[in-house]
């Protein structure tokens, strides 16, 4: 094994997936939807299999229509007219999307700060590049054996910029946040934003939630502050956008040198995106205005946030209250695993947010993902009281594991 | 822009199938069919959009079905029992298998050896990851101003053992071979087999074209020969198998702990593949034999093969007949750009044979891919007579091919 994956252990997502179907549990883990998607979504796929050009390579910039349909349903979001043909770009996922830019921006020694906790995968995207992370805390101000709100969640902006060092090459952002469901305010913002423009500093904008935020709060796009569409990507997710995590088809946005760069890795690592779903997500693209789809859908998935808060109350588990994204961290303190349960091998050595997980599958049917993993080695332990609940479920999903966490009162 | 991809040119796909679509010219460049992949593939591409779970994420490995159908067809392929758990993986696109084997493998500085001409993406594959390719030539021995086999194209493997270095780690083999066609026979393989061994590198077998030979070659597998199963990594293309270079889905096969490695960078890279087309592939593989696809896929391609031959013969350009794959080599010494045509910037700078597949698309009307980008830097003067052709084609285009080839006469 390389350097690069050698010290990698097994990701959080090969563990608890397989084990919730393994147990036949109430999954609440990884973030898919365990409903089908729309029916013009489906639609949308079925047509593209009788075009015969989807069958073959697209472009690796992406298939003109979704390049196109990108910029039509982006570039009012952005306040311009984007350029389909060098401002967007599609990606295999928004995972390979945040490798590329990594591959294309980071030499060995770069920083990158990182706000933990973080979405993982950032962190090998990151260290197979040479990258080293930065971390800077979203701290929960307040008391956690109560409810909380996202917003309560701070980003101290001085310790931001104490991080900064001739080495830093980048910010990594997200908004809405995974996994604390932060929406960060147009002034939050504009604190990273200031410490970026000051010491010349790119930003990686990840918005794969971007159209899952609930009232009052709105989602204000980072690139469109001043001064900042000339150093930032912003990657989306058609998975996320649509409710199909397996077409693997996200974006990346922004002034056309940054995409180049990114073009230039994504076009050695994958070649393309797959076309078929490429064009289903343009045609979703299209219709989903005039659907009404980006409305009913947050009204869809606000009734599953209200659902999951309501089974945590219940249920006697303090939790933070997400003001966008589909997961609800909880406070899991009072959980008490018996000292002497037993566990496989590839829990006993994770922290306890593991063997929480792990136990709470077992004895109460109810699979979570144990957030140490969204922190660094260092800081696991901030994570050994919480974990990380998902809502991308059906209704009788939710209400029956409502009725599960009872058992925890 | 990262040391990486800093000096990465435009690829050579990249500036050729954009240039066949603005001139509207018969395109027998990118290997890409364009015709539909037979109706059986399309339909279990129709009907995977009906199962709600291959909407969502599959497991990184792949899906299992998908694995199952790839354990059964290649199984007795490999002389023996395949564990769709351990043993094989789907990628996104045998490119981002070619890719995550090198992350997995590769530590800054190492060497790995490549028979040139070789597919330009290794090189970036290699280069990303702190890789140092070394090259190995296969060597035409004959006139080149005649019809040659690609039998006739054969390696010194004296040549190959003098390239390893204690910084050796593994050796890229392709059989059929891009863009040469040759199918390596059992003899030539236990010689490259040979070397791997006796200093113990690993091996990568690129066998795309698995399913493309023709009479009197078959294909062999070195990872079958003594000792190397457990020194190999084969790679596979559904693309290529089922004429569907867009669906984006590849896979690994080989000794556990080799996938394994593998696998710890694909999950961090793409995290999964597609799963609509991955359950596509699966249905695919599973169909093939019943609808006797691979022999009627091989009799068709055959005839195609035939065609572009008598249409270079009838052209006057001499050319290296394949064993197997969709390409042809033809020579191109005879023919003259004049002096003083105009070029765009991106071919101007590059050597003579992308002046002639320019000067070839604008005034013959037919678009080939020009072969220095699969030499390395200091031999890339060795394509300057050289230009490759795909019959990946309807009868059509290359009937129309044939025919604007004859004003070369
Ligand atoms: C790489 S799978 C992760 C899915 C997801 O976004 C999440 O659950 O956080
Ligand atoms: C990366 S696109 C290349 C397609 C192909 O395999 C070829 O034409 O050689």
């Amino acid at each position: 094994k390389s350097d690069k994956v050698a010290h990698f252990q097994q990701d959080v997502w090969s563990i608890f997936t397989p084990l919730a179907a393994q147990l036949n549990a109430i999954n609440l883990g990884q973030g898919f939807m365990n409903f089908p998607p729309e029916e013009f979504i489906k639609e949308a796929a079925r047509n593209a299999i009788s075009i015969d050009e989807c069958h073959q390579y697209s472009h690796p910039k992406g298939r003109l229509h979704t390049r196109q349909a990108l910029a039509k349903t982006y570039g009012p979001l952005f306040n311009r007219t984007l350029d389909p043909e060098s401002e967007i770009i599609t990606t295999a996922g928004a995972n390979e999307g945040l490798y590329s830019i990594f591959a294309g921006f980071i030499n060995e020694g770069n920083e990158v700060i990182l706000i933990e906790p973080f979405f993982d995968q950032y962190i090998s995207n990151i260290t197979m590049n040479g990258g080293v992370p930065v971390y800077v805390p979203l701290k929960p101000y307040g008391d956690a054996s109560k409810i909380m709100s996202s917003r309560d969640w701070k980003l101290d902006i001085n310790e931001l910029r104490s991080k900064v060092t001739p080495k830093t090459k980048l910010i990594v952002f997200n908004t809405p946040h995974n996994p604390v469901g932060k929406v960060f305010s147009k002034e939050e913002m504009e604190e990273i934003a200031q410490v970026a423009r000051e010491f010349n500093l790119l930003l990686v904008s990840d918005e794969v939630y971007d159209r899952l935020y609930y009232k009052p709060d709105v989602h204000e796009r980072i690139a469109n502050l001043p001064g900042m569409w000339e150093r930032t990507i912003t990657v989306g997710s058609g998975g996320k956008t649509f409710g199909t995590t397996g077409w693997r088809v996200g974006w990346l946005i922004g002034h056309k040198e940054l995409i180049a760069t990114a073009l230039a890795a994504h076009t050695r690592v994958v070649f393309c995106v797959n076309s078929p779903l490429q064009e289903a997500l343009a045609v979703s693209l299209e219709c989903a205005e005039t659907n009404d789809y980006y409305e009913n859908n947050i009204a869809k998935y606000e009734a599953k946030r209200e659902k999951l808060c309501t089974a945590l109350s219940d249920a006697g588990l303090p939790y933070t209250i997400p003001q966008g994204s589909y997961f609800i961290l909880a406070n899991s303190a009072k959980i008490q695993v018996p000292e002497d349960y037993e566990f496989p091998e590839i829990i006993k050595k994770r922290p306890r947010d593991f063997k929480v997980c792990y136990w709470m599958a077992k004895e109460i049917g109810v699979v979570a993902i144990p957030p140490s993993e969204f922190y660094c080695e260092e800081n696991r332990y901030l994570a050994k009281d919480y974990v990380r609940f998902a809502f991308c479920k059906t209704d009788e999903t939710l209400d029956a594991a409502a009725k599960a966490l009872l058992k925890l009162r």
